[in-house]
Formats: structure tokens, C-alpha cells, sequence
């Protein structure tokens, strides 16, 4: 079993009322390539923030009395900490260096998700609105396009508890499930597996932020084509909740 | 940029003392392929731990009395409690249905992550011993008998604060090291970059678990070809430590 990753040359800097579908198709096409039966389409999401419009003016905000608190813990910026709580349905914790959240759309994580990198001085990205549905407009009109089945994943990059640095993750997912379950299926002896539950969407954004990278790379699509669980996770209605744990049922935070 | 992945087919059932560069380099051999320059080898951890004799056999344990209550506490069986705790420095939460702890060799997870999974009836295989030596010593042999630059990682699938599902993630590194520090790069824009820590090695174990699966795969060795950043990563000396954080600046167990 092989599974192939590779990046989009040419993508353009996005700004908004772009359409990133449109732009995808226009790259396969000078990279003489097509989309295939079950081909993943991972988007960093600060390319689908731009598109969107979606872009914070620092220089614009008028910091709170709360977001000059934090940013003192912090020794954070209070304009992006006034930011980051707009961006907050809670502030989870705060310590010298960060402040983590969770965001409006349920994602524990570092400044609420808010990226300075790749985007024009004084402005800065969230996260997308709603990941979930600007992942399913892509995957529509690929697929309507192409005729083909496929996935698209929205992803970030993000730190982690107990380990040091940041992978990719999914922020929103259409096409697939982004967890496979597989309670019930057998191991190698026979016995019924453990680890029954497999953040797919997760997996597969780490995979692709290999390639995407985090400076001057501009890669921010990657194709993962041959992933054999493609059929099996196979979803039209999927989104990206399956993979939040809800607060409580999570025992780092109670 | 592309990367390949590829899993090798025919890895035996491993028992202790099976050399596993050798049953690596007998399996590239059936499969027609050859060892490149920059080739990033997993190897899943139950793998190692089968073949060193790390091997626990539950139904010779004597449960303590912690174990006994901890057991209650996590619904779990007291013998597999007194395993877990054997293994570990430090017990972190007992919750309904999870141990989650330190173990010996510093990683937060559950069950110190004992894996009763693709191992015989009665039987649980530990975390390696020391999974860098581990990934060390199959390096070696490899590039010795190859006469090719490599990395070995040895992986496993663990669960996450905050998200739900598990993921491929490195206990062992050899060849690379497992941080990618890029402070001081700049992004499309020119500015420094923000997120300056990748954890490249727990990147590349989530990609190679796309393959490994979970069940009756049989697949418990990926290659990775064409990561464009191994020469920049590339350290003889390499271990997984720098991916590891420290207790005391970890906001989630103080």
C-alpha cells in the first residue's frame, strides 16, 4: 500500500472574493495534473481566511480592560489579546508567552487560532468562520468539475499539551469522516483492537503540513492521493465535530 | 515537492531476539525496492517491544493496593492497573475508563501506554525501553548495509487533550532530529515566523499510521521518500527528547 503527497505549485497570494477551487484547478492544470477518485485536497486555512475576508486589522481595535489584564500576563500585544477574546467562547488558560482558548467554533488552542504569518503587516488571520462549510464548497465544485469523488480538508497548524511543538491539524472537513471508528474490527491475533478510534483528519493534515511548511514554502494546498480508507470513510455530510471533545468529557480541563 | 509513502509487505509475526533491520532489508528485498538517501523508516512500536522480550504477561502480576483502587476508579483490570503503574513516574489522572500517566521514559499518555493489541492472548506489550536506542541501533544497520543516509522512528498511536482520536506519534528518533527550529525564517511576506517549532518527527509517525493502521494491516513498517527537509534535520546524535516538555512548563499539569 502506498500513499502519495504533493504540492501545488503556483497558488497565487490570495485576497478576498477569491475563489479557491477555481485556483486549485488552474495549478493541477499547469502542473499537468488531474484529480482522481478519492484524492484528499488539504487547504491551509489562512488561504481560506483571505478568500473570506476574514482578516483582522490590528490597528483598528480598541483593547478592553480584560485584554489589557491578559496582555500584561502575558506580555502579549492587548490589540491581538483583545483579538484573540473576540475570537474566544472562552479564555482557558493564561501564562507568561500564551494565552489558550476556545474558540468560537470549539477549538482549544493557542490566541484563539490567530495567525501573523502569511498575511500583511498589521493584519492577521483567524480562523476560519465556519471551516466545515468552506471545505464543502471546495469539495462541491472539484467534484462537480472533475466528476470525481473527493475530500477536502481545512487545516492548521497548532502546539499541544505534553509535547513540544506544533503539527497540522483539521479545522474543517467535508467529503470524509475525520474519525474511523473502528471498534469491533480484529488485530493481527484476532482480538477485538483497543484503539478503536482514529483521528483520520488530523493524520492526514500532519501528513500534508510536511509539505505546506510554515515560512516561504507557498505550498498551502497539498493532494494526498491513495489513502485506502478513502471508501470506507466516505461521508457528503461530514464535518469536523467528531474530533472536538466537548469540555465535559475532558479531564485536562475540569 | 512530493513525498511517497509505502508500506512493506511481508514483516513476520516478530518473536524475541528477530533482528528487525534484518527482516526490514528482507522485505525491501521481496518488494524489488532498495534503501534511498534522506529514506525515513517507522517502525511501530510493538514491533520493538515484541522483539527485545519487552513482553508483560498480565497473569503473573500481583496487584498493590493502589493498583487495586485505581483499578475501581478506571473500570479497569487490577493487574493491567499494577502493569501501568510499574511502568510509570508518575500517575497525572484516573478518570472512568483512563490511567493517564508519565511514564519511566517521560511521555504523558494513557496506560503508560501498555498495548494489548497485536500481541498474544494474556499478554500486553510496554513502550520500548528506550525507543531511541531502539530506532538507533536499526539505523545503524541499515545505513551500514545500505551505505545511505537515514532516520528511524519508532511510533505509536496515542490520544490527545482536547481532541478526540488518536494519532500516530514518535517515542524514538534516530538520524533526524525530531524539532524543526525555524526561528528566524521568513514567511511569503517577508515577516519572521510565528509558529517556529514543528514537531516534524510526531508529523511524520501521523503519516506513517495513514498506512500502519490500526488492525490486521500487517503493515508495521512505513517508508517515507522525499521529505524535503532531512538534510537540514540530519543529526547522527538525534533523540526524542527536545519533543518532550517538561512538567514544570506544562500549563495542563500545574
Amino acid at each position: 500500500m502506498s500513499i502519495e503527497l504533493f504540492g501545488l505549485k503556483g497558488i497565487p497570494l490570495v485576497k478576498e472574493g477569491d475563489n479557491i477551487a477555481d485556483l486549485i484547478l488552474n495549478a493541477l492544470k499547469e502542473q499537468g495534473e488531474t484529480l482522481q477518485h478519492g484524492d484528499i485536497i488539504l487547504v491551509a486555512e489562512t488561504l481560506v481566511s483571505k478568500s473570506e475576508g476574514n482578516v483582522i486589522k490590528l490597528g483598528d481595535i480598541l483593547p478592553s480592560e480584560d485584554a489589557i489584564l491578559i496582555a500584561k500576563k502575558s506580555k502579549k500585544d492587548s490589540k491581538l489579546v483583545e483579538a484573540i477574546i473576540q475570537e474566544a467562547r472562552e479564555v482557558v488558560e493564561v501564562g507568561p508567552d500564551f494565552v489558550i482558548t476556545e474558540t468560537k467554533q470549539g477549538f482549544v488552542c493557542a490566541n484563539s487560532g490567530i495567525d501573523e504569518s502569511n498575511v500583511g503587516d498589521g493584519l492577521a488571520t483567524p480562523v476560519p468562520e465556519n471551516a466545515d462549510l468552506s471545505a464543502k464548497k471546495i469539495r462541491e465544485q472539484l467534484e462537480k468539475e472533475t466528476g470525481e469523488e473527493l475530500a477536502v480538508i481545512v487545516t492548521d497548524t497548532q502546539g499541544r499539551a505534553f509535547r513540544v511543538g506544533a503539527v497540522g491539524v483539521a479545522l474543517g472537513c467535508s467529503g470524509i469522516d475525520p474519525l474511523w471508528k473502528r471498534k469491533g474490527e480484529k488485530d493481527l491475533y484476532g482480538r477485538e483492537l483497543q484503539t478503536t478510534e482514529v483521528a483520520t483528519a488530523d493524520e492526514l493534515a500532519a501528513s500534508a503540513s510536511l509539505i505546506q511548511g510554515q515560512a516561504d514554502e507557498g505550498l498551502p494546498v497539498v493532494i494526498i492521493r491513495g489513502f485506502s480508507a478513502f471508501d470506507t470513510l466516505r461521508n457528503e455530510d461530514s464535518d469536523i465535530h467528531p474530533l472536538l471533545r466537548p469540555k465535559e468529557f475532558d479531564v485536562f480541563r475540569n
